[in-house]
């Protein structure tokens, strides 16, 4: 079998900082798919984890779902060996303690069967292909100086952080840099499914000459959502990971990330960025 | 109809600082489910989100997965009026344009079927009592002092956070301080999972005499996982939300967050600490 894959990667990314522009080498967490599945060929999770400590993951997730309730509930678990390909170690086989009749209905992440190995960060994209989703496409440019002020105003505007401390925003922007809409939620996830859902509802999609702007960390799914809306330029006050990257340059999305202050970092799509 | 949920709450909580303890008000950001049903009587998301915007949420849900692409093919979206009670404002009811037949098979959540309007946050919290989780009961004690010196321990192991900037971390510490186990992750579940999970593999649970600290917010979900471990003590570099608070009280675990420096709030099981 191939090796296991990594927990980080490196790639080349734009730095912008006070106006001016270096091409520098960084270091992403990886992100990949995992999938966990009971014999015969049942699957109970799909996750996006970062490589690394895959069993543990398997085991605390059956711990923590009740599935299992102590070491001796697993009789083994072995990475998927179908085929001789790095997807392998994306999937988990688990097989448990004979006799042990785990009640399923309990669980309550997705829950589907499936047959051959296959989950992967690049079947995710091709995923994305197939339904319909393609590069996007607009004239739009922003300066460095624009990106720089996103952070206050999304601040500026985050009521609810203001009291509790303890929710992540996500804000749409104009080409021009003001603020059309921000929602909160306790989950970075939500935050963007209610702008997106928002501007939806508005009649305001595709946001072709949007930017939006999300606190934390971007990943796949963050990506994803602003892909189905057509979003061109997507910031981020920390760091992305790797598939969030790579959706982004497969479809042809603008991602910043580190947006702190006077400096910023370029992904992918620095074409639509000018100092 | 009773009135809509809000998005924040006001408790008392313990402040500690620089070994000096006060009470003082303090507002969480609420944390409660919400079940999106297809009709009829079809769920096709139960997510845990802060009340508001939730036609929003929902909309941006549906036209992310790829359920619906433009509003036209919402045709109604209703609060569940089942029963005149809070946890109506917990499921929304979303009619589909006629003839609109989304492929379902597609939804990567978790997705099934039930009847009768529920969901809510005690409901979330009876279901772990359902579960056979009982409340934790332990001697540990722990003094301000060691409290504060968790941070930096967690921070100095964390060797891909170094590198990227962009992953959480979940550590265990034993009654005197020393870090144990860490676990990096994309995602904080996964991170705490990978952690339990490695503590169960090795038969080291309950970790009735253990801390746990993660990295980002607590949520119900993180104060879940570590109630089947029986942590007594969980501490996060940020705020609590409501429904972490509620369970933390509800099982005996001591819940500090805001930790940062000589100073962290303390929102339940404060006997355990001690200046």
């Amino acid at each position: 079998m191939k090796k296991p894959l990594g927990s980080k990667t490196k790639i080349q990314v734009w730095v912008v900082e006070n106006s001016q522009v270096r091409s520098h080498p960084d270091q992403l967490a990886i992100e990949e798919p995992l999938e966990i599945r009971l014999s015969p060929k049942q699957t109970v999770a799909v996750t996006m984890r970062t490589p690394g400590a895959d069993f543990d993951l398997t085991a605390g997730f059956l711990y923590s779902e009740g599935i299992v309730s102590n070491r001796k509930d697993i009789w083994r678990m072995t990475y998927c060996s179908e085929v001789d390909s790095e997807q392998n170690y994306n999937t988990i086989n688990v097989a448990l303690r004979e006799g042990l009749l785990p009640d399923l209905q309990r669980l309550e992440r997705h829950f589907f069967t499936t047959s051959a190995c296959g989950v992967c960060g690049k079947a995710s994209i091709e995923a994305l292909q197939l339904r319909g989703c393609s590069a996007i496409s607009t004239d739009i440019k922003v300066s460095a100086e624009l990106i720089y002020s996103l952070p206050d105003k999304l601040r500026a505007a985050q009521g609810i952080f203001t009291a509790t401390g303890g929710l992540h925003a996500a804000a749409l922007f104009d080409a021009q840099g003001q603020l059309l809409k921000l929602r909160e939620d306790v989950g970075r996830h939500n935050a963007l499914d209610k702008l997106v859902g928002s501007a939806m509802l508005a009649d305001e999609v595709p946001l072709s000459d949007r930017i939006v702007m999300v606190s934390g960390r971007s990943s796949f799914e963050i990506l994803q959502k602003c892909l189905t809306a057509k979003v061109p330029i997507v910031c981020a006050v920390s760091a992305p990971s790797s598939l969030a990257v790579t959706l982004a340059r497969e479809f042809g999305i603008t991602l910043i990330g580190f947006l702190r202050g006077q400096k910023f970092n370029v992904y992918s799509g620095f074409e639509r960025i000018y100092a």
